[in-house]
């Protein structure tokens, strides 16, 4: 199996993906390999900076960069020769079987879009997120590709989270809850309610109903649904609560205890970019969303993903969810 | 000045709003009385408890309690002679100048609306919820009073937003930004775009264009306005995470840490309930509602935000922001 990895791509590029690609390969099976795509100039002295060429990373040159200011249709159109374009290319072609990119999230959703094409019946993709929990974590999508939801797409995106709750993370039985702003089935905006009747009579997961802003955290749901606006704001918000619990461990207590074991792995929890990556989920194909701000960790942890989604055929197994008349929504 | 206080009202009544009352009596002004509105036996055996009857305290009949689970709109016309029906009477007769209660938030809602009515040009009213940051605490509203927000509503939120965070907040050039997916003009759905484009033109104060989910804790903007949908999951998600970083250091910690100094000014800076209700903004008068958990100390700070809003005209200059051809929006 091959993975195409936007070396190009993140904020720190190509240094982390190079990094994130060479940690990866010690804990991957023999038969895995990576296709590091960018400026083979670049990438080859940031390879030599952690143990130069072997054996399973193969260069691919892609002489242009979608920079993160640049507008993702622009970009698409504009750059066909970027590590994004390049690397979407081969998985397309076959010739690699997942694509992950720390770039411009924009025009990785869109170039996906665009050269994947999504499943038949999948009316948009979605972006999934990992939310930790105290208990397992939660698949939270759609985290921003879509702003304005209705009903259908919405039902359409519990029947692709369950689909990767069962593929990817280890959950037989998938629960799915809609999110809202009050449990009873009557609360809600038009596409929420809408999509609570669509959902009430989904059979391929067990719909657990409404849940609220507090109940995502709770970890009892695998799977919670919203459209692309609110998952996209509480994403981004989620991350910034890490922030201040740091500032304000930082400010009120001895500093020492913010370098401790146990704090580190509060905030190791905390930190869900550490847990690798955001799927694009109903796209043909592996197309996995790393944070501009990725650690190499967290580039490895997007190629384990990306290795468990091609194992468990999850893109097959949402394609055939939405095959057939009306299957998934 | 007299502030009716439901006595009625939250998870622990009435015995967390009288003793809130009587914790708050000892710092107010002497010119200040409590009114507690309820059932008065039980009522008086609450106040028993909290050291008595006393001056500035005086206990007014209200056969009826509206439960949390009644309907609003049921609630308010079914039971014409609850702790919220006659706190809100009190107000609008002008024999009380505000009125408090932790209570059914949809019911003091739905009976603030009808029985004190709106400002004229205030389309509707909006819920607004102190958020703790690092460093100034922000408003964010709406919180949860209407789903469905078209543009113009959402500039009305603004600018009753702004009057809020002069008269109360004490922020003489206060800035308002609109929440949203990306800081760029073109981003969102179709409200917040054209919301954008009204408050483009907005002179009553600094309008510092959209902020994302990341932005909203770091304190830079004294109002972050959003729809109720939004507003209500991102509130009670808050609330969620930090009964999650609460649980993660209970865990990864020795216990101690939990309950150190350091550890407690952390928790109570997360814990927004502490900072005194959510004031229901746009009706004509003072009408502020705390959490069905409130505990005294958030009712004793809901008292004396009560007392700023009716001491600074906070309704008055809210109508004035609305009054005249297109003044607000």
């Amino acid at each position: 199996m091959k993975i195409a990895l936007d070396a190009m791509g993140g904020d720190v590029a190509p240094d982390v993906p190079v990094a994130g690609a060479v940690e990866a390969l010690s804990e991957l099976p023999e038969s895995c390999e990576i296709l590091l795509v960018g400026r083979k100039a670049e990438v080859t002295a940031a390879l030599e900076k952690h143990g130069g060429a072997r054996p399973r990373l193969t260069l691919v040159e892609a002489p242009e960069v979608v920079e993160m200011g640049d507008k993702p249709l622009a970009a698409v159109r504009g750059k066909p020769h970027s590590s994004i374009a390049v690397g979407l290319g081969l998985h397309k072609t076959g010739e690699a079987q997942a694509f992950i990119s720390a770039g411009n999230t924009g025009a990785v959703m869109a170039a996906s879009t665009l050269l994947l094409r999504l499943h038949p019946g999948v009316d948009r993709p979605a972006i999934g997120t990992i939310f930790p929990t105290m208990a397992q974590p939660v698949l939270v999508l759609d985290a921003g590709a879509n702003v304005d939801c209705s009903a259908r797409e919405l039902s359409g995106f519990a029947h692709i989270g369950a689909v990767y709750a069962r593929d990817v993370m280890g959950r037989p039985d998938p629960s799915v809850g809609l999110l809202n702003i009050g449990e009873e089935q009557e609360k809600g905006n038009a596409a929420v309610k809408e999509a609570h009747n669509l959902l009430a009579h989904a059979s391929a997961f067990r719909f657990v109903g409404n849940v609220e802003g507090r109940d995502i955290l709770t970890g009892e749901c695998d799977v919670v649904v919203c459209d692309g606006f609110v998952g996209n704001i509480i994403l981004k918000f989620y991350e910034s609560v890490a922030k201040l619990v740091r500032e304000l461990v930082a400010r009120e207590m001895d500093p020492t205890v913010l370098e401790s074991p146990g704090m580190t792995n509060v905030f190791r929890t905390l930190d869900y970019s550490e847990i690798g990556g955001a799927p694009l989920l109903g796209v043909r194909g592996v197309s996995i969303i790393c944070h501009g701000r990725s650690t190499s960790r967290a580039i490895k942890n997007a190629i384990k993903v990306a290795l468990q989604s091609v194992q468990s055929n999850l893109s097959q197994h949402i394609g055939a969810e939405f095959a057939g008349d009306g299957a998934a929504v």
